[in-house]
């Protein structure tokens, strides 16, 4: 079994490792509907604590929650051209109520920014209304033609921001805010590294002016987009008539800004830190953080148990989420349970160690155990935490590092890279690739190799000065990568 | 207009003053799809209050939180012939997605029964699994003809449990639990006394065998149902096939439940606690629980405002949340403010107290104005808060004991109180009354005079013999009112 799924993450057979684990982990179900998933407990969880550390740093921000009705009549969608020209092919539409035809069709929201603006129409009168910083945390609906569980379905959950101001400056300055809050969290809180940049034109936006996103690289190296904040101009502004009162006594139009994360972040993730085995939570992620299993002879030492149970209660009042299995199986079999759930640490405890005053510690991501001293056990505890956490990032960023490739300046060269690739059974990485700014070069990349820009880093390690394909001189550096 | 709205309380106009209210409070706007709302950030901050009281109750219970898919196949509902027969009429129904019919239409769950007994039925295999404790934080969908904000919409936000159990007593067992998690909850956070009882069966839950409700009186005397739960018997598992093995290794069916709170909870304590100002919010729920307010001359003596931000920070590391309206306006119309925001507590503070050492505060629901020593508050906000809430309830408690009556024994004296009231312009109340168990005599009171059967509570004032309108023994002892 270990063998068979080893395989999958070495040679392209990601998405069946993928299934195979958060199946393990027990975190979703198909729902009945086309491409709709269950959040099981163990995967809403995840949600859950993602959701509590984002909204108390949106709230920290200044940012006020609401909640905007689900239905969106069909003229607003027509107000705003690019956005209905975007979503159009995904949006499923009530039609009827009871035994009643509906007089205006109502589409199931994609995403808020119509209602929001309208609503913002109303509610802005004056530069004292501004800035105006909304969010809610809401299902929304795509319908997608290839769904894969958290990370593409035609149902999920996220956050969307929704923010109003006085001048572009602040909006674009806000903007950047909360794609800065984005990536601190899944860097903190998901272990996560990302490379947050702007996104071309032919990835941003529908509707917006533009679009700035993180991207985290997953196991087989395909990029996933794990947040975006958008800078959408006076275009909502103008289609809603979003207009204020300067101090100069004009009615101007507000910038707009939009910004959402989403239960994908779970999917990338797993897809991040999982490994031959199945899933593996950061410690801060992790809905169990510590297994605790009584091993040897429990029936003939049946204070073995009660002594475990005054261990994870000292562990509990510590503020650590814990499981004791006292079920009858097999300790072996408590292993892999506790494995495949990806809870990081699990203490073995039995007869020897009670006489010893230790027990066995074994964390999730690394092969030994560790005999640790009772006395010691809080401190080891709060120290191995830490370290895993850690850990998991700096494996991340060493595995994106690993596939990462700055020497690829033409498009041949980037043909010939897949090709090795492919014939070794690799992943072929990202590439940091000279673009000219031409919708045609990246149309060319996307349809002779299925790679697509991923976004243009802030930050890049190395700048480059031709594009990939055109050989003309490059206006951005540009990550290029196969995507989710 | 304080005048006006008065009349509003007292004449029969209840929901222009209602309306009137919510709307200074600035808790909602209209969405644009029929009978939709907008929960603006006053008006959702209460449901997170609510939702995180619950939240912690529900999980301490030990129920686990999931999320399923909001779409619900045709096919499904049609499995249970009452639950179909209920919910038929107020269904929305998504057809087509993008460009294409669907192929079996999909509703918008107005409850999601169908959906649990679905996944329970492959969840559950022994007796091992059980018992299974589910909750789901959701949004969900009822076409209804005629809408109040936040107490009948066509999408809401809920809660909804559903769980399943081996055995009839221990399903009983919990629905009562949760029927008392919602009471005890309601009575202490939003300060709203209840009636906890029994559903009649015309007024139970669609597919269920048992309903149980908290009924609360509002200011009008109608009645609120404000949490609903429901033993289901084995009809969902009949229907779904929800089957586990048990110790004597037979397949049997497990008894399942399920229980629900929604925003209406919020409209609720509205109707109960407003005054002719507008609402009022128990100092637990209100969003802003102090306004600090400048008067005199600040101009000329900046330094109040310096104190008064001390004062709020001091206020704000004891937990309240605070609002310091330093605006431009006059004093009197920041207390208008503050009053139709419905906040517990106002702090004034001018040039003289700050020569005194002192400030003022006013209750919101309370006349008098009180001197209090800058030493001394703190500890007298604290007190203060603790017996507002109190207070609140016991008004609340008292305003519908004034208002039930157990001496109508008759429908033609139903009537002539009815009549009676009307004439006086005063609201009619409760009235307890005896009922033969039989649906025509519950169908003739409520075609007659409005009145419907709210619940049949477990400890009733005092026990009613005889039928209201058919004059045999009566089975049980009936709130009737007219309700929302």
């Amino acid at each position: 079994m270990a063998k068979e799924t080893t395989s999958h993450l070495q040679e392209n057979d990601f998405s069946k490792w993928y299934l195979q684990s958060i199946q393990k982990a027990d975190l979703f179900a198909y729902g009945p509907v086309r491409g709709t998933m269950v959040f099981k407990p163990n995967g809403y969880a995840l949600w859950e604590k993602i959701k509590t550390e984002f909204d108390k740093k949106f709230k920290a921000s200044g940012v006020k929650n609401c909640y905007f009705p689900m239905l969106i009549p069909e003229s607003f969608f027509k107000k705003e051209a690019d956005h209905v020209e975007g979503f159009a092919p995904e949006l499923p539409w009530v039609t009827r109520a009871g035994d009643e035809e509906l007089e205006e069709p109502v589409a199931l929201r994609p995403t808020s920014e119509t209602l929001f603006g309208n609503a913002m129409s109303d509610w802005i009168n004056s530069y004292r209304d501004l800035p105006m910083e909304l969010n809610q945390w809401a299902n929304v609906f795509r319908w997608e033609k290839r769904t894969l569980p958290f990370l593409r379905t035609s149902e999920f959950l996220w956050q969307e921001g929704h923010c109003a101001y006085a001048t572009e400056e602040e909006a674009r300055k806000r903007t950047m805010h909360f794609l800065k809050v984005y990536q601190e969290t899944v860097e903190d809180l998901l272990a996560l590294p990302v490379y947050a940049g702007q996104k071309t034109p032919s990835e941003k936006f529908a509707g917006g002016v533009d679009t700035y996103s993180i991207e985290a690289m997953v196991k087989d190296t395909k990029s996933v987009q794990a947040g975006t904040s958008h800078y959408l101009g006076t275009n909502f502004a103008e289609a809603f008539d979003i207009k204020y009162l300067n101090t100069e006594n004009q009615h101007v139009y507000a910038h707009t800004s939009s910004w959402g994360a989403s239960t994908r972040l779970i999917g990338t993730m797993i897809m991040v830190h999982g490994d031959e085995k199945g899933v593996v939570f950061p410690p801060k992620m992790a809905p169990i953080q510590i297994a605790l299993i009584p091993v040897g002879n429990v029936k003939k030492n049946p204070e073995v148990l009660t002594r475990l149970e005054a261990i994870e209660k000292d562990l509990q009042a510590a503020g650590y989420s814990t499981y004791l299995d006292d079920s009858n199986n097999s300790a072996g079999y408590k292993y892999n349970e506790a494995e495949v759930k990806g809870v990081p640490l699990r203490i073995e405890f039995g007869p020897r160690d009670m006489e010893n005053g230790q027990c066995m510690i074994k964390m999730r991501d690394l092969e030994d155990k560790e005999a640790v001293n009772l006395d010691d056990l809080l401190d080891k505890v709060a120290s191995e935490m830490e370290t895993m956490q850690k850990r998991l990032y700096d494996k991340a960023d060493q595995f994106r590092h690993d596939h990462e490739h700055f020497d690829i300046d033409t498009l041949d060269q980037l043909k010939a890279h897949i090709k090795s690739c492919e014939e070794k059974g690799e992943y072929p990485g990202w590439v940091l690739a000279g673009w000219d700014g031409t919708e045609e070069t990246e149309a060319k990349v996307k349809e002779e190799t299925g790679f697509t820009t991923r976004n243009i880093p802030f930050e890049p390690a190395v700048e480059k000065t031709v594009d990939l394909v055109s050989g003309k001189p490059a206006k951005h550096t540009v990550w290029f990568a196969r995507a989710y």
